[in-house]
């Protein structure tokens, strides 16, 4: 599948089927995750794949009790190793680097025929605890990974015009 | 080109070829992030595309004198311009949102035969002042855009052992 079709046709889907995803797809999914760029290529990043189905319902009710979440066959807990590396701009590198290695991964689910949806809503706290992630680890964001049920909705976007501009912020 | 194929070619390119880059393929690049998920849907970002030549050699000033920066044909900066959603994991939803989108810009270049580099090192307060981006607004990343010379390195990766593990963090 070509990277724009791919970018066009990922949805974010809350619907999943029961048929469990094949290991070889996951592994090419977690490999895009492994491929990603990171500043100063430190990769501080480990993804927490989930599969059990008593830990999936624990998540989902961490996550604000999207039920979903457990629908999943698959979630990934995508968490950041190294929180203390600041940028010259001032900002924190981890968020950007684990959404980097995320985003490889929602594409390349794309082409596998799979279906993922983001989750921010949820309690890294109790997240943490489900998951045995240390103190000093953060838990960016939860990745949903499955065969979708077919016609997740489209989101509008903005139009070009509205977010882009030439030369100066306009 | 598949979007696995995108994601082990990308490379972090610092040598650019001066031939511009085609206004269809430009296209085709910020549509790719336009397209992009967001927290609810948000959006918040703008992308100023930088052409002019003096503008690209003081943004390259501004990212630590890299004259790569200044070399590339088309810098895009890649704003934040709603910095206050907080998710409920506790983390700022703009460096993830704007990550994305910019993921969605490398491997949308990779395709059109285009190479990138993320910048993080930079001065934002130089780099608000050349652009006239507003005080609320952020620049989460610089993004360097054109045709490669060939030969740019692959940085080496952790092995999928080190960075996945199942059902609970180890």
């Amino acid at each position: 599948m070509q990277v724009f079709d791919a970018v066009k046709e990922r949805r974010s889907v809350r619907r999943y089927r029961e048929r469990p995803v094949e290991e070889a797809k996951l592994r090419k999914v977690l490999e895009a995750a492994r491929l990603a760029p990171s500043a100063g290529n430190h990769q501080p990043w480990k993804f927490v794949v989930v599969l059990d189905e008593a830990k999936r319902r624990a998540l989902a009710r961490a996550a604000q009790n999207q039920t979903f979440v457990a629908e999943a066959p698959v979630v990934i807990a995508a968490c950041a190793t190294k929180t203390d590396h600041i940028m010259a701009n001032g900002q924190h590198c981890y968020p950007i680097d684990v959404a980097i290695a995320i985003d490889h991964m929602t594409l390349a689910a794309v082409e596998e025929g799979l279906g993922t949806c983001w989750i921010g809503a949820f309690s890294e706290p109790q997240v943490k605890k489900i998951l045995a992630v240390p103190d000093e680890v953060r838990v960016v964001a939860l990745l949903a990974l499955g065969y979708p049920h077919p016609g997740a909705r489209t989101s509008k976007r903005k139009s070009l015009d509205e977010i882009v501009c030439y030369e100066t912020f306009q």
